[in-house]
């Protein structure tokens, strides 16, 4: 019998697919009412085309108003979660556990998942494979990397293993706007700080973008739709900007470079993947470099499509509603991330095994393990403070804290990874010989 | 028994839509086998997670020496459109009127088909419409516009109709080429076409790039995309850069300004739509002034995702290629342009009732109709050439050729577009009053 249906839905799913789907509507549970949530309604209430409607909303605090009729409103969860009636999930709130617990039980519940919450995403990334797997049902997250820039989708549908050389990328508008404000209008940290906030660029615990947590979340998502690497954040080499020091911003003015906050994963030469987020000088003609103060940039290199450069809002309310509701328009065609890299190819490895050229500025050489160093090639000593320009393994950044301790400031040089490091021994070797050193 | 089929499709359709999608072969029919064909034959030769094996490919000249085995290749087309056992046609020919027969031929038959042939697609876009309505079939052409820089997905999947405010972008690589090389290099016109030429960046018949031909099939293309608006390039207000002089270039730097040749729509107040090809001043911190030589970029903005710049390679081999492929494996889950634009929302019209502020140099006062302008702000009289800043309606423009004749140079201003002509009227009435004029 089982037999007989599938060759009947074999041979009339091509036509009656386009039935069903041109008329699919998609009745959505909405978990988290501010500025996204009653976005996204606002938006799905005009566009009837859409066919997707919120017929519940899950929230906190029934006692707030809200622009919407009360009978739409509940505080329980599960009236979403178990409402057959319910065939997608959108959550938009802003505790991590919560998110993983909605989403994980919507998709056991046979629902379709929409989320922008990256620090969940990051942090569960095997067990969300895992319940993907499991159920066959669509959770998207656009929105939860560079909000308004299609980069998941794009990684997913554009670059295939092989292809995809590299990719770099700004990926928190926060930073990006203090990192502005101090290069461009002098700024002090703090106070650039206090703008952010005030404009609504920065989260509300501010540790989390300024000391790299919020980018490196961001980063372990991408990488795996980009290399297929699943790797909890905190394995990652991450920093923020905190330790970035006025002196830092002259050294790089003086050398006509910026300095960002970069996410990177570059494809080396054994096969494996270097991904980290540290600041970086970056030259004036470096895409990022176009890239200012709350905006987000993405730059893709690969080998058929060369160079591509996506730019635009990483956060706020609207870019993250527009990323959901792009989303929420897929699903009408059962979209699904593939995770091509990760179950079509062998999926790539994280390494450990690089050298980086760094610049370090710092008060005292005693906080400066001048031995782990292969090579330091320029250094100067100021008054306040000192800075040297090096080469040193990732293995001794990883797990170590001396380069984020007693404000010492670690900013990667351009293209700062080094394979070939027989060639650089052999300069170090013969400057030695020239008795440079 | 339609019914039953029906009701049974519709309760296994979940279940088996995965099962069916996740092992649905394509297998190819390949029109052309110039560096596209052979790169995407290649690709998908290496990439055995695709599913997509190219069966058959049709060339015209049979004695040509190919890099793969000869059972693959006839020049009979109907081999390919009339093969059961063959499912999707992907053409990348360089004849439109071929084109268009094999595409038509192809839909009517029951295959998906991908183009890459953008004059073809824009000349014929009421056809192929119907052609797509009448077979409930994939037609996928992310190759034609901006190759690399998945636009039409974007505008496609990300842009609701009354959230898209303009449009502006570069779209023929070979004409910024030229430009950039003519203005940061200090080549001439004819030095530099040659060298893109030279490079492989400009089409077979540089006339239909430098005229403007390309670029207006292309944005007819993405108009459709964006705002619904079927039109036939020719009815658009367009141009090339072919009349561009030393002096404009001069007088641009004067100003701090460069030259692009910019494709632009923009939503008007009365809800139609301006959209034109024409050559543009742009201002430095201009996201298009950031596009140099053979790249492509595309500024959308839109209420809720702001900003967004998309940036990469818009011809050449690879770029295409890579376009290509990226719709051979958007078939692999029947992913379909929905043209929500035009079918789901009341779709846009074109606006021919506005103004345009301009910049023109010519050689004699004669050739410049002045009554027509409303407006003339600033002219300058030079020994070899004359120039004038003003401001004109665009009927005025519309099938008149004086400003593409005589070596007459018409280049738009930065924000060219002008609603409010009444304040310009008073502008200009005061300014009379003043004895100015």
């Amino acid at each position: 019998m089982l037999l007989l249906y599938v060759i009947i839905v074999l041979f009339f799913t091509h036509t009656f697919y386009y039935l069903i789907m041109a008329h699919k509507q998609l009745n959505i549970g909405l978990f988290g009412f501010g500025v996204v949530g009653e976005g996204l309604y606002k938006v799905l209430n005009q566009t009837e085309s859409l066919k997707a409607k919120i017929v519940k909303v899950c929230i906190k605090h029934s006692n707030k108003k809200r622009n919407a009729p009360s009978s739409l409103f509940t505080t329980e969860k599960d009236e979403l979660l178990y409402d057959e009636n319910i065939n997608v999930i959108v959550e938009v709130i802003d505790n991590a556990d919560e998110a993983f617990e909605i989403v994980s039980t919507a998709l056991r519940n046979g629902k379709a998942v929409v989320s922008a919450s990256k620090k969940m995403i990051a942090e569960h990334l095997p067990e969300i494979l895992q319940l993907q797997q499991e159920s066959g049902l669509p959770f998207l997250y656009e929105a939860s990397a560079c909000a308004s820039i299609p980069v998941i989708r794009n990684l997913e549908e554009y670059y295939d293993n092989d292809l995809l050389h590299s990719i770099k990328a700004i990926v928190n508008g926060s930073t990006n706007f203090i990192l502005t404000k101090m290069f461009e209008e002098k700024l002090s940290f703090n106070d650039a700080l206090l703008l952010a906030q005030q404009l609504g660029f920065a989260e509300s615990n501010p540790k989390l973008d300024v000391e790299g947590f919020d980018a490196v979340n961001k980063w372990a998502i991408l990488i795996n739709h980009a290399y297929g690497i699943v790797e909890h954040p905190s394995n990652l080499l991450f920093n923020g900007i905190q330790n970035i020091q006025l002196g830092d911003a002259l050294v790089a003015k003086e050398k006509n470079f910026e300095v960002k906050l970069v996410a990177q994963a570059q494809k080396l030469k054994d096969g494996k993947v270097a991904a980290f987020v540290l600041p970086q000088f970056v030259k004036h003609d470096d895409h990022l470099a176009f890239v200012k103060n709350e905006y987000n940039g993405v730059v893709i290199e690969s080998g058929f499509a060369d160079k591509q450069f996506f730019y635009g809002k990483g956060a706020g309310s609207f870019p993250t509603a527009s990323a959901v509701l792009s989303d929420v328009a897929a699903l009408r065609y059962d979209y699904k991330y593939e995770y091509k890299k990760l179950y079509h190819h062998t999926p790539h490895e994280l390494s450990n095994d690089y050298f980086v050229k760094v610049y370090v500025s710092f008060e005292e050489w005693k906080h400066i393990p001048k031995d782990d160093f292969e090579w330091i090639e320029e250094w100067h000593a100021g008054e306040e403070r000192k800075y040297l320009m090096g080469c040193i393994h990732v293995k001794e950044l990883l797990g170590k804290i001396w380069w984020k301790a007693n404000n010492t400031s670690l900013i990667l040089a351009p293209e700062p990874i080094v394979e070939d490091i027989d060639i650089l021994r052999l300069k170090k070797r013969s400057l030695e010989l020239a008795g440079i050193e």
